[in-house]
């Protein structure tokens, strides 16, 4: 089955040799996508025949948004912790034992479904990958549980068993645990291992210790680091080579540096200022020291629950002072660096067909338009949805 | 034709009398519409018979939006100037002459599938009655022409050839204009009258003469008052009684005691702070004063090109610190005020059917999930979408 997409107003390849400026973009092309794959892009004068067609209109077409940071294995919500804080308490990341309970007590076909229908929603707004963490269980059961659902619903599962130390644990107990038997329980289902680097979270010697044990038993590395507090976290996940440090809202110029020279990205997470009505991360710090920047959404029932890559990237524009290019690579590209990913992220032959068709002429408009419902079409593998 | 629409979570009828708090919530509560209008609302137990069910799941029931403020009647659009101003360049208003050019040389048909095509996103999000400005014309015939178009879509049109002075005019020449031809031209498409009241478009005296033309002419008034600097267009909206004075960014102790004292109401638009990266107006000195707000969109292709209610009562609980309660009041029963219309914004026999069911249980969630479309759906005069 062969898709051809033509009629492109402006194509987004986010490859610099192929097209204009950070973007790579390209006018007057077609793509051709050949089952789950993109197959070809080239001047719309010499467009292939296919099996069918996507006529864009003079639309934008991107790559798909890459979510690279969510938590959606979870039962209940928190609407009114939220109603409280814009009341004027502030976050302190307490409520996650709210959820825990809720989690907990959920069936599986509860929590599936709930992830499904966020997936979904996230789908719907253009995002056709997205990592999943667990977290919300705090249990040996209830994080291999969380994780063995998640791995239903997408590649990029994340054990988050430090997330928090559950009410009544002893912190170095936990600790323990986390890096023994729920790890090990929790390792067959994930493919990254992840700490809450934070003050009322884990300390750099927990991280460390927790970090350095997941990586022994095969998994991938990423930091909650330095939301609340500036801390060691950033400068942990550089040593430990972490894929991404996420949040980095209170970093040092040490910090700047190390991740500016390193592998590892910076994953800003814009709905959660918004939403704990916080200061934004510096982003035009990192990005003009040279720091790979990806925006993900951080989708949890706590401090950001949000689903939408399109209003991550207006609030990026609007108050983290990010151009509306930086904020469409950040949100695809950067997301799949923070994965460690390059099928993803870029148009190109050989790469997955994941991709939207934006109801709008242009990129830009995904900062201009904000809140606006802008994603026409999406394909994901190959299939429109 | 009835429908009823049951299991509903969370009934929001603005109307203090039949529930509890501000926005009259009630619960196991059903709602049967007969035609365009609210024929019944009792409890779940005792409702009747009707040709057609609406199941809402247990999500939250509301008014639909009105957006008492939105200028839709205009060709092309300023990206570009958009991410030139994201880039740094303030906000001056002067682009509103390149979209004069662009409306200038449409035809009909591209304004009026412009606007429409407007008022059906907005109509996704859930606003069921929309304002609609001229203002891109400038000249006796497209003035006329804009509101014409803008009364196929509406009944609340407003008449704002003091938008700005066109380039090339002289000013006192240009307001006798919009006072005599101009407004004879329009009166008969327009039901209000409007004039841009600030810093480089019209001053008091300039905005005293149009108003006081068209209140003899039988329009009624609006005001787009102190959005870019302090100036008399908040008092002289309140002298001249009319329905709204429109940003208020800029506002002083006399002016919100005007407000307070009158039967005019401040309509904030959260949107052209956030597209202008501009300073919030502060919703709670207004609302702490006993002022009446209505919350609307501002949408236009220079300063606020979203159609989005639900990221307006976002950004309005995170940014200018009103309760989630009060947001979708002001979205609903405050455009409501904003327009002098008893029969929508509240939710009771005898009132428009006009209303929307959230994809959520409460409306806590609108500003709990920014950026989400949560608009599962769209009564309008009975008719669902
Ligand atoms: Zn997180
Ligand atoms: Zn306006």
């Amino acid at each position: 089955m062969s898709i051809l997409i033509d009629n492109i107003g402006e194509l987004v390849t986010n490859d610099q040799a192929q097209g204009e400026g950070l973007l790579g973009i390209r006018r007057d092309v077609a793509v051709v996508v050949e089952g789950d794959r993109i197959a070809w892009i080239g001047p719309s004068g010499q467009k292939p025949a296919a099996d069918a067609r996507i006529d864009a209109q003079q639309r934008a077409v991107l790559p798909g948004f890459v979510d690279s940071h969510a938590h959606l294995v979870f039962a209940g919500d928190r609407a009114a912790e939220f109603g409280a804080r814009m009341a004027g308490e502030p976050y302190t990341g307490g409520g996650i034992r709210t959820t825990m309970a809720a989690t907990r007590a959920a069936s599986d076909d509860e929590l599936l479904g709930n992830a499904s229908r966020l997936v979904d929603e996230a789908r719907r707004q253009g995002t056709t990958t997205i990592e999943i963490k667990s977290g919300y269980g705090l249990n040996v059961a209830d994080e291999a549980r969380s994780l063995r659902l998640a791995a239903k619903l997408t590649t990029e599962t994340t054990f988050l068993g430090a997330h928090v130390v559950p009410p009544g644990s002893d912190p170095d107990a936990y600790v323990d645990l986390v890096k023994g038997d729920m790890l090990d329980a929790c390792a067959p289902y994930a493919k990254w291992a992840d700490v809450f680097c934070d003050r009322g979270a884990f300390d750099g010697d927990q991280t460390r210790a927790i970090l350095e044990a997941a990586a022994r038993k095969g998994l991938q590395l990423r930091v909650h680091a330095n939301q609340l507090v500036a801390g060691p976290g950033v400068q942990l996940a550089v040593e430990l080579d972490a894929a991404s440090a996420d949040h980095c809202t209170h970093v040092s110029e040490a910090d700047v540096a190390a991740l500016a020279g390193s592998n590892t990205v910076a994953t800003l997470l814009p709905g959660a200022e918004f939403s704990t009505r916080s200061p934004y991360p510096d982003a035009r710090r990192l990005l003009d020291a040279g720091v790979t920047v990806a925006l993900a959404t951080d989708c949890n029932p706590g401090s950001s629950y949000t689903s939408s890559m399109p209003f991550c990237i207006a609030l990026a524009v609007r108050d983290m002072r990010m151009t509306p290019a930086e904020a469409v690579h950040a949100a695809t590209a950067g997301g799949a660096r923070a994965l460690r990913r390059d099928d993803i992220g870029r148009l190109r032959p050989g790469a997955r067909a994941d991709l939207t068709v934006l109801d709008a002429p242009s990129h830009i408009h995904l900062a201009y338009r904000p809140g606006v419902p802008l994603i026409s079409t999406v394909l994901h593998n190959g299939v429109p949805r």
